[in-house]
């Protein structure tokens, strides 16, 4: 620790999946220097050659301090926090327990204001905020589809269904993802995540609620009032993956404001198994239904 | 067939659940003779001492001669279809098959559309569509608490949130129900229904993604743009059983305009695990979130 100059350090919060990985590499790319603060999904994983720094739920409050002492000044919320914490079943640490009534505030709400709230916390300590995008290139969901495989009429008319439903999902800060076919809604993502939101899509497909005819597409979107620094929509291979097990046509994205993990694979694979992978907004679908 | 006068007839288009079965006893009990038209989920019922047309999907189209065989020119419709028809995969009847343009338009779109435009076929050939709780009596959830248990004031709180959010959903036409608490959606019911829907509450629970403080309600409510007469929003016994085995603290729906089936006997059920029943609307609560 401590070598190279401090405004090349950055701290990257780093929860579970790919991206916190992505993000190292690519900050590595651009000259910086990652400081890993493995929590939440995160604590499982390897962080072979990085600084890395793992702070369970009951040290969160010592977070502002280790990046302190690590010079870091900026930082980046990456991954997926599955279990929400339970701070009253544990032992907190005194930097933790001085934290907790904010804390206990945080951990309350959606999603969203989940993460305005923690990046506000940061803030407050001076603590420079920033989006993954920034530093991650080519990740943003460009507008028009990536496959070779293209939405049809029946395809568009689904996608335009589920982003209008996804966003007024996301506006209640309730979900970002829905899977419609042209004519009626099928399934709502609350807080089991898109995964267990498509393996039941794969069920009611196979028990037949929803026709053999019948189009399926998902749709992930931007949440109107969410903060574009985080939680972003996003996908990558699995969810191709499990949109192909759930008997989808394909995925739509609101483009400029998702993201495609590792777009080449994603449309590697999503071409081998016949999907479409498309940023395309209400508005450029002919508006809301 | 054909004893009595025509006018005390009354058509009951009877699908899954024990619905069908409390409207027909309740329409004898007012002195009506019920002609029980067996549809989709209910075709596996025995109808024991009562007049019953069994009629596949393929035979959809003869609905309107064999109601008007047995004099009836009052119906009713009641119970759950799961599995819609597939109406490109079967051998129709000539009268399905006339039919078939209209059929294939109804058959697309949410609950609520379908609905509407079944009753729209019967209109237009002349039958009187009714509503149920018009034949079953003490049916529809009154304003206030009907169990022991009350809602204190988290519950009120998360009850407030999913009335405000099932709502929206159903503004939509996506579905009736939804859980939360008093700080977040956790679960948004689609084409899986409620019961699938508390068993995936359930299952979060289980994997500590709803923390053991976290108090969870369902909250079943009217669509605003709904037809009265068909497919209010409806618990029974073994809603409560479901609601018990998800952790839930007790279930709110829209007075007026919901169903409580056996209400005494659910009430019981309620009382013996230690769960409210409430009638409550966002307004009463003080508003949408």
């Amino acid at each position: 620790m401590g070598t190279g100059p401090t405004e090349t350090r950055l701290g990257i919060i780093a929860a579970g999946g790919v991206l916190p990985r992505l993000v190292a590499e690519a900050a590595r790319d651009a000259g910086l220097t990652p400081v890993i603060i493995a929590i939440a999904d995160g604590l499982r994983q390897e962080w072979p050659g990085y600084c890395v720094v793992r702070l369970p739920w009951s040290k969160t409050g010592d977070v502002f301090s280790r990046l302190s002492e690590h010079g870091v000044s900026r930082v980046v919320f990456c991954g997926t926090i599955s279990v929400r914490p339970d701070y009253r079943s544990m032992i907190p640490s005194l930097r933790t327990l001085r934290l907790m009534p904010e804390l206990l505030r945080m951990v309350r709400g959606g999603d969203d204001s989940l993460l305005r709230a923690v990046a506000g916390l940061f803030e407050r300590r001076g603590f420079e905020v920033v989006s993954v995008h920034s530093i991650l290139r080519n990740v943003l969901t460009p507008l028009g589809t990536l496959t070779l495989q293209t939405p049809d009429k029946s395809d568009r008319l689904a996608l335009q269904r589920a982003s209008a439903a996804a966003t007024e999902i996301g506006r209640l800060d309730i979900g970002q993802a829905v899977v419609a076919s042209p004519d009626r809604i099928i399934a709502v993502e609350g807080i089991e995540g898109t995964r267990a939101m498509l393996e039941r899509v794969g069920e009611l497909r196979a028990n037949g609620r929803i026709g053999r005819g019948e189009p399926c597409v998902l749709f992930k979107a931007f949440k109107p009032q969410q903060d574009e620094r985080f939680d972003l929509p996003s996908i990558g291979t699995e969810t191709i993956e499990q949109a192909r097990a759930a008997g989808l046509r394909g995925i739509g994205l609101t483009p400029g404001r998702s993201l495609i993990l590792e777009v080449g694979r994603v449309v590697d694979a999503a071409d081998a198994k016949g999907l479409f992978v498309t940023g395309a907004s209400a508005e450029e679908e002919g508006g809301a239904t």
